[in-house]
């Protein structure tokens, strides 16, 4: 199920459009997250044309750690680069992962008229999601950003659908090679092997194979190969540090 | 070249925010019939956000057989079925006829806000698009479906990455929820904290913020979260596993 999450929003009308559009693509759960003039908002329902009393009853949130505490995947939407390795997503790539996880929570957040999403919130998300506009004229309100996002992902529901393209945002950091990867691992599996993690000698190597797997689909980078090696020594104590 | 052509629009704000949709989008040719208010309108300007003094000079005709007199190939937009034989094509295959067709002028025509289109006016259209909606609910403003029809037909020229397709296998496990992730986000914070990882009280929330994203990134299963957890207990030397 998709869920629709506002972050702070500030002006009312963007709430009730949001549930306009909401409903123009046949979604029913929206979140909001500390609405800056409160909830319910009069204005809100003037401008949802009826939408809101067709939906869900809205829940209101305190932070976005307890709107999306029975998610299981977010998609955060930024206009915008970040200082974060966050896969990016085209409307279309995120149509896509969104039908590739049917049976999934999942949840799109839209941040603030003003700002958008803040760096704490988007370290949240799994993803981001960017509409390609014209870098020249980018500038879109918040109400037409959730219109084009919903419109995308829901297509396929009420007509056909296809193609899919999805880039990483590093962030300004590199992607870290195979090399640093395993020397880390073989690192983590000497430190796991000296807390006698592996009971069962058998079963190690599928144990360690889960291990890299979960390395591995991250797109690590150099700087959190580092990191990672750091929170390693302190987690041991310093045992290793000099190895 | 796309032409913009709206057919008696009332309201000025609808006309502004059609050239802002068209800035968002690249294009700069919009036409108008008979607009209600004059033109030009103020309100239109207001609305457009500088999109309008971006564009070329918005002419007025008095007929749709004249504005479109210059043009190849004609597409009206349309919520509902016409009494008459007609393409009727989906955004995207619009996008693709409009494609095809690279070196004609081409133009989009939106009916007034209340009456959409008129028969006469669709009998000049080569084909009809109608945005895939919500039966149940499928009251779109004007300058809403300007914005949603100029985004699928333009978006190729601002897509970025080639096509590509992901699927995550979770290997028999389910993806872990939000809850399950910030329980262990959080006991490894206490169990770095033990460590002294955090050496610069400073840097804190960004290395936080950075760990976070590393495994939201990852798409982690429930089962890896229950493995990461066994890899804390084990690397601390069991001094946590009763926590």
């Amino acid at each position: 199920m998709i869920t629709v999450i506002l972050s702070h929003p500030q002006m009312g009308e963007n709430i009730g459009a949001t549930a306009r559009a909401m409903q123009n693509f046949g979604l029913s759960s929206l979140r909001l997250i500390n609405p800056r003039d409160g909830w319910p908002n009069e204005r809100a329902n003037a401008v949802s044309s009826g939408a809101l009393e067709r939906m869900e009853n809205v829940a209101v949130f305190d932070s976005l750690n307890d709107a999306v505490a029975d998610m299981h995947y977010v998609i955060g939407t930024s206009a915008r680069q970040r200082d974060m390795v966050k896969k990016v997503l085209s409307p279309e790539s995120a149509a896509f992962e969104i039908a590739q996880r049917h049976d999934q929570n999942i949840a799109i957040i839209f941040g603030a008229e003003r700002t958008g999403l803040l760096n704490d919130e988007v370290a949240l998300c799994n993803a981001l999601l960017t509409v390609p506009l014209n870098p020249e004229f980018s500038s879109l309100n918040l109400a037409q950003c959730v219109l084009l996002v919903l419109y995308e992902i829901t297509k396929d529901k009420y007509a056909a659908g296809e193609p899919v393209s999805s880039v990483i945002d590093y962030g300004g950091s590199y992607p870290a090679s195979r090399q640093e990867i395993a020397n880390f691992l073989n690192r983590l599996e000497r430190d796991l092997d000296a807390g006698r993690f592996f009971r069962e000698e058998g079963l190690r190597p599928t144990m360690i194979r889960n291990i890299q797997s979960f390395f591995t689909r991250a797109d690590i980078t150099e700087q959190e190969v580092r990191t990672l090696h750091g929170m390693l020594s302190a987690l041991r104590g310093n045992k290793t540090r000099n190895q």
